[in-house]
């Protein structure tokens, strides 16, 4: 299914638009032409927002480390968020928005009078192919280097490495790509953190010092714990994991705010486990999407 | 001065516009949102355009390493930015182009149907205060990370490590910042290069396997080579360049296509030789300006 948009919010226009020819922005914003600019994506499930409060906390953490002035208040930006939402009509989808440090010139640094820019999505018609649940996912080592971690742990639009390293593994037959950090420990995948299962049951998470904290995954390793002693997984644990200790995992999982959890199959052409979906990877899956749907991180999108 | 837009070609738009409230993008061009997109400046010198060849060079080595289709022929793109320079009526300024991955989805890549988006920009107003000449700059080393050296090579618009470290600066009172290595060598400014003449008189630049190749430097290291054995240097020289080598320095310079030659008389509250402008950067200086009046790498401007 293709993409489509339903609602556009932009500070440039003051309002918001539903006319997808109209949902542009000047040349000049620092964020197309120096990607002076950070983003965040929530989750609308059967027409309410999930988890908002955790994405806004990061998208402040991102704003702050890249020097960038807030649209108003934190408040104003979570009004217009749900507002947009709400003009959109859709009921299931994604929710993305954008905080940039203006237009006003082609320099390197904001314009002296650059006003904020703050910018919102509300989209449909992101989905993934039933096959990755079914058969699981085959993933490739990329040949990009990871991002510094400043950069890597800062949702900037600066995503050239995660664009590079997904065209990459596509090319090459794969599903999706992993970097591997210079002391040779696992990072990440293009836009989804990937997890494990080790052969004793424990849930591994690398640490989140030098890959995206993901909100999807900071949630699903905390959901994670209602199951340990279950017979699934026998503990949760962020670490630096090696390679080494990675491949020899029993369960790996692709975990993001729109592919859920999903199974990792083969990894460079070899197994992993049983090289098949694993049972923690579907009982995770089940819990997120249990949350999502009836949990306690739910906001009432107002009808309009 | 302020920025101001005389004309912008827009792949999108199919053809040239000069109102500015005209000069916008579609929001879900990947340039905007992925940071999938690359760019070149070429100086515009008395209604002529300088070292266009050079620059392209460059365009074309960016959208390979980033995976980017090319929008027609190099021809046609070269076309386009003279066309466009044309019907601006300006005679001094700057000419910048980008390509993108285009349009059609907030995906991370490109999309299935997306045709290459390709714009230019036709500018003037960037300008620099005189005191950067007649009493010299002031640097210090960013706290920033420098980019991996595949990122850094390739003029992509993931920018945000060059716009943090002049903010940086800036707000600590500096006029710019230097990147150092993991090495500890010397890298480059914020998007432009450093350059440094011995004690005994060796015109020394960084590698350019970490930092940018730009073009103005490149030229500059190659008129210099008439400057050799007339007094003012001895030697024109690319290697790694440690931090304490390049602080016992005589001159340090900073290049760029429209910061020129300029000289850095402090660097982390150090002076640099006598803490003055040297007679190696206003050689230089007066070699490439000559160069952009009147060498042979201009290509004259058709009126319209």
């Amino acid at each position: 299914m293709a993409t489509f948009f339903t609602a556009f919010f932009s500070s440039q226009l003051g309002g918001v638009v539903t006319d997808p020819a109209l949902m542009v922005l000047p040349f000049d914003d620092h964020m197309v032409h120096r990607g002076h600019g950070i983003f965040d994506t929530a989750g609308l499930v059967n027409g309410r927002i999930y988890d908002l409060e955790a994405h806004l906390d990061r998208f402040l953490g991102s704003a702050e480390r890249s020097r960038l002035a807030l649209y108003g208040s934190r408040e104003r930006m979570r009004d217009i968020i749900i507002r947009t939402t709400t003009m959109s009509g859709l009921r299931d989808g994604s929710i993305r928005y954008w905080l940039t440090s203006g237009a006003g010139s082609l320099d390197l640094t904001p314009a002296p009078d650059a006003e904020p820019g703050f910018f919102v999505m509300i989209f449909g018609g992101l989905s993934y192919p039933d096959r990755w649940y079914t058969q699981g996912l085959r993933m490739m080592t990329t040949t990009y280097p990871i991002k510094p971690a400043l950069y890597a742990i800062t949702k900037a639009t600066n995503y050239l490495p995660n664009v590079l390293m997904q065209m990459e593994a596509k090319a090459a037959g794969f599903d999706n790509g992993i970097f591997i950090d210079e002391f040779g420990f696992v990072g990440e995948s293009s836009n989804m953190n990937v997890a494990f299962v080790t052969a004793d049951g424990v849930l591994r998470h690398p640490k989140f010092e030098r890959v995206l904290p993901g909100c999807t995954v900071l949630r699903v390793l905390d959901l994670a714990k209602s199951l340990v002693g279950k017979g699934l997984i026998t503990g949760v644990e962020v670490c630096d994991i090696p390679v080494a200790d990675a491949r020899a995992a029993r369960e790996m999982l692709l975990i993001g705010s729109s592919v859920k959890v999903a199974p990792i199959v083969e990894w460079d052409r070899q197994p992993i486990g049983t090289g098949t979906p694993g049972p923690a990877c579907a009982a995770l899956r089940a819990l997120l999407e249990e949350d999502m749907r009836s949990g306690d991180r739910l906001i009432d999108v107002p009808s309009a």
